[in-house]
């Protein structure tokens, strides 16, 4: 397979505020910085997750440090801070905080074995002590502002960003407003239930929802015992003809279709942006059957929209923090 | 039961221009006119279906006509025309036509029986040539406006308005912004998947989605075998301790609860305001399943989400026009 995913050009006048571009996982950190020469000084590190439930805002200011040393400007020529962020979040004093299970140990017990026992991480707080422009969104409205500003959504009033992943997440547009919603969660759209099949838990703790079926974190949990280890082993069974995995994938493109059908339904969608590793990796077998799925389903809702892949391709994350404060 | 709905104080300074409020079911259009002596003028007559497809639009100019006549008004005097209408839409030229199977007989394949073969019924072309202002909008997105204006919905900016009523249908705000979509379908939440059973054949011909799983007039075509003609019956039989009748409607709050679940982990919404029939007369019943159901699911999503009785009640539907076009 040959994807050709093209480079957005970034293009920041010299002489304009550096921004700083903070993308935050739950097993990673990565911070970089963007000027008139581009993106550069990018450094990662493992998601802080010991001490006060201020490491986390700690390290980021730490980091931004580091990669303005990298980058060879001055921290105080950072104009503004993006951060693209997992979630889901909480507002306290109308400031985000990450209440995210996968770092927060004291939202998810100690099955999880997190070495903190935090119910929620501080971040936005921290960061508009140190910088005067903080924007912080969850990571599927960065990606959507990517997707809508150099990517596959550009000009698309009403349209949706899709990442079928390790995680399933989304980024929502309609009448040309990104939604946020009351604590900026909008778009946990792996969180949708669709089907009743409950032979599967999500990392959220709730049974059978999308990102629990079909996210490729899941499908070593699912399928490993049918001997299909990972979305990788499972794809190319079916492309050499291994009837089982075929049908698999197809339950997964039942799942899938619905969850796309369900947020057309809702919101009278034009255009939907698909990417994410599983996705991608496979959008020649995938995207058909996703289109096929919707093809007939409710005319007025489905006529004239357009499934696509992400122009912004693997990419996509990597322009997310920018483009949440790029003017 | 006793349910207090309260009538909204319709503030209309004297002199100021009559608005014609216009509502058009699958069965029936309903049309009256408000000024400062409040909402008056009603007429209603069954939904025009018969000849051309600009039948419905000369329908509701000659009823705007006689509804003025009885209020005591010129036809000059209406200022503004607010149409809250069953959909879905299509737009021609960016104006609103109707696409709804049970009225464009083009639509709806001979089995219907429709004495019409349109694909579309003009509604806001032939409006807006006979009156300066219009403004159409789908029918929940009409309610949706009534309950932000005098209802439950007041000054909250993540908020929907969901009727449980004949069929299903949802007005959703984000934001503060009020979700309308490419052809202004957003909110046909009744056509969402949040299940596996396919007993149930929808009115819009897919098979399984909310509306026909669980609407009004699904309950007999499911249940009636069992001995349940409608929702009354059902309700009426549950709180008598009929254990089976009991059991069908906990299957029942179990797809509503999913539809609010999805709707609320895609837009992160603060209050749900509830009304339509089934839910009004039984909402004693189910207002706590529904509520039960939402418990600790994805907390950081549903803590502090208030799902409520609609504020408006059971006339919701009666203000949505009205709405729309007042200031």
């Amino acid at each position: 397979m040959n994807h050709t995913t093209h480079e957005p050009r970034i293009h920041l006048p010299e002489g304009s505020p550096t921004l700083a571009c903070v993308d935050i996982g739950g097993t990673k950190v990565a911070v970089s910085m963007a000027d008139h020469r581009g993106v550069l000084g990018k450094v990662a590190e493992p998601t802080a997750k010991e001490g006060n439930n201020d490491a986390l805002g700690r390290q980021i200011i730490r980091m931004i440090g580091e990669s303005c040393a990298l980058a060879g400007v001055p921290v105080d020529s950072v104009g503004s801070v993006g951060v693209s962020s997992c979630g889901p979040f909480v507002l306290n004093d109308g400031l985000v905080e990450l209440a995210a299970p996968n770092i927060c140990g004291g939202l998810a017990g100690k099955a999880r074995g997190l070495p903190n026992d935090w119910m929620s991480a501080l971040l936005e707080a921290p960061l508009r002590d140190a910088f005067k422009n903080v924007r912080v969104e969850n990571d599927g409205v960065g990606a959507l502002e990517a997707e809508r500003r150099w990517g596959a959504l550009k000009g698309v009033r009403n349209c949706a960003y899709v990442t079928w992943s390790t995680g399933i997440g989304m980024g929502l547009c309609v009448d040309g407003h990104i939604l946020r919603g009351k604590n900026g969660n909008a778009g946990h759209g792996g969180h949708i239930f669709v089907s009743d099949n409950d032979d599967a838990l999500c990392g959220c703790g709730m049974i059978g929802d999308v990102e629990a079926l079909i996210a490729g974190n899941s499908i070593p949990r699912r399928f490993a015992s049918q001997g299909y280890a990972d979305a990788s082993v499972l794809f190319t069974a079916a492309r050499s003809g291994d009837q089982r995995a075929i049908d698999i994938i197809d339950s997964l493109c039942h799942v899938m279709g619905r969850a796309l059908f369900n947020i057309t339904a809702l919101l009278d969608l034009q255009r939907i942006s698909l990417g994410g590793s599983v996705f991608w990796h496979n959008q020649d077998y995938l995207l058909p059957r996703l289109q096929a799925f919707m093809h007939g389903k409710l005319p007025a809702l489905t006529n004239g929209l357009e499934i696509v892949p992400a122009g912004l391709g693997e990419r996509v994350g990597d322009f997310a923090a920018l483009a949440l404060v790029m003017k």
